[in-house]
């Protein structure tokens, strides 16, 4: 490749486009006559000013954002927003959590420090499934029905949404945001880090609908408030700007390849190489139940942990990185976010499937 | 000048280092060999290890930070902060905050959510000075003493710490970190948000000593515990691994530069510069107190708001850019932070210089 780079399947930060980092590099020393770099800028400047409301602008573009949520580029990670989200949801505190892996599981353990919270769980199979949500026993009284849409670690996506009955729907979309086409309105609150299909670590997104944004939480430390980002459009405090504006710029190029529709289709595609290969493999084999794969986390594994360690080894040798899975689930991971080119996947698995024939 | 580059009078974010503008922008594509971008790394590669570990030896030796206190880098901002200290050091329940600008001001709204605060203030004047510290009536169970070193806003440093009488000290040093030599051991808290003298905005960086970090404050939010971020050296959750990278490469200029002591002889001569012409003019003067002056924020005005503006307007027409001052002190500002390089100053004392002899 023109800069030597790999084929990188970190679960994030993860892979950026090419033609993203090229648009930034050029732009280091002086953004467009500004006569600053991006992190030189007031944030309080218009030439800044411009940046951060061309990001909203595309992302709501992208997304299809109805004009009753607000979109908030807030700091802390994930990890902040477990608690926020409690912290600013439970009214009558109460809460039902769909335990479906590793991230829904430390929102749980937040959400109990806040309130009573419901927790259903696919942890007696290792989370290698989506628990069944077609027909939930809610109370009345719940606040909201939580769920990580994509489990980065374990793998896997939701295909059809919990059947919430009414109640607020939140959803962590981390691992999956912008990979596909989403109907905001079925949800009360969206959020997602944006290192592993955006852009840098450093930022969160959330999506929040505007009558869930309350005015009697003044107690709460004030960066905690989804107010406090929502009244000031997210420039309370001086946030992440460079991630703002490295995000804008995907937000963008993503508009350019055709936006969700067509990033399902390309995921799509990509992931199926991959599932392909593994379902015909005697050597490799996927962990999670094929109805619920991730098109984003592909964990697999061998039958021997130290063959595991081999193929990690022999796969970082050749260019292919981050392939290591998560200690919890074992053997290999490929993430295959937006910005892995489908000849990242297919040359993944040619290699695969020669390390296949030469060892069995 | 090389890139066209404007002299950036920004409180900040500000200034960075050409010649790390310039690092930064030839590692974009391919860091080093690694095969992608800062950004793009995993924060639990070996790549990355490197990067933040350097990053914290060099602050230490910078700073020459003793080992009895950990350094740690996490988002929210400043803003963030002002929750998180006294929820973590509140034993008592009960500190006293020097409120001496608007940062110190903010800081004492969250700390009143947590618990007692007395608070010493210089709003009578507008924050123009610092109230006497050298013998406060502090009482027995104070948990802490509370003071902003540099207000960005109003422009005074403090000269000399106050007498706590044995009581932690903890400073907010954002907008003057790095700028002189510290002695660490004075303090039991220091934090800073890198945006000012530093690096890209989203990170905190805190020197905490190790003795106040609680382990009895698991119903926190996890993200709000030092604990949580000191155990994990700063990596609990993927931090701001960009900032991270940014800021390393800065803690490695200014160590080639000669270190603080270099740093703040430079500081005193880029100051003096903007103070002379200020003590000597009839159209512009200072709006603090002399013996507490700033060297890094300097607010001055004339005797109009229209001059005032008119001088904005003329010295950005002129590619000086962001001396508007805030609206709470008017007038001007001119922020010569670290990166600011004399020959900036001198550019505009001269044509501040020219601007009054020619509207005289």
């Amino acid at each position: 490749m023109k800069y030597d780079r790999s084929y990188n399947f970190s679960a994030g930060p993860a892979m950026m486009p090419e033609a993203v980092l090229e648009e930034i590099r050029d732009e280091m020393l002086n953004y467009r006559g500004s006569g600053m770099c991006v992190m030189e800028m007031s944030h309080r400047s218009a030439v800044f000013q411009t940046i951060v409301d061309e990001a909203e602008q595309d992302l709501r573009d992208l997304m299809q954002i109805p004009d009753n949520y607000k979109v908030l580029f807030i700091q802390g990670g994930a990890t902040l927003q477990f608690s926020m989200i409690p912290m600013n949801l439970m009214r009558n505190g109460k809460a039902v959590y769909i335990e479906s892996g590793a991230w829904s599981k430390k929102a749980v353990a937040e959400a109990k420090k806040v309130g009573e919270v419901t927790v259903i769980s696919s942890k007696d199979r290792n989370y290698s499934y989506i628990p069944d949500c077609s027909d939930l026993d809610i109370p009345e009284d719940t606040d909201y029905v939580y769920i990580c849409e994509n489990e980065t670690i374990h793998g896997t996506t939701w295909q059809k949404l919990p059947n919430t009955k009414g109640h607020v729907l939140v959803s962590d979309q981390s691992s999956m945001f912008l990979s596909r086409p989403c109907n905001v309105s079925d949800y009360g609150l969206i959020y997602a880090g944006v290192q592993k299909n955006v852009g840098p670590a450093g930022m969160v997104v959330v999506i929040i609908r505007e009558d869930l944004i309350r005015d009697d939480l003044e107690n709460l430390p004030v960066y905690m408030q989804y107010k406090t980002h929502a009244d000031a459009a997210s420039m309370y405090n001086t946030p992440n700007c460079w991630a703002i504006y490295c995000c804008g710029k995907v937000f963008k190029y993503l508009k350019s390849l055709g936006g969700l529709e067509a990033m399902d289709k390309i995921n799509r595609e990509k992931a199926q190489v991959m599932y392909d290969f593994l379902d015909q493999s005697k050597m490799f084999h996927g962990t999670v139940e094929k109805e619920v794969r991730s098109l984003m986390n592909v964990p697999f594994v061998t039958d021997s942990k130290e063959l595991d360690a081999q193929v990690v080894a022999a796969t970082k040798a050749a260019g292919y990185d981050n392939l290591k899975g998560h200690k919890s689930v074992g053997g290999l991971r490929a993430s295959i976010y937006n910005a892995m080119p489908k000849e990242g996947v297919e040359a993944l698995v040619e290699f695969l499937k020669k390390f296949e024939a030469e060892n069995s």
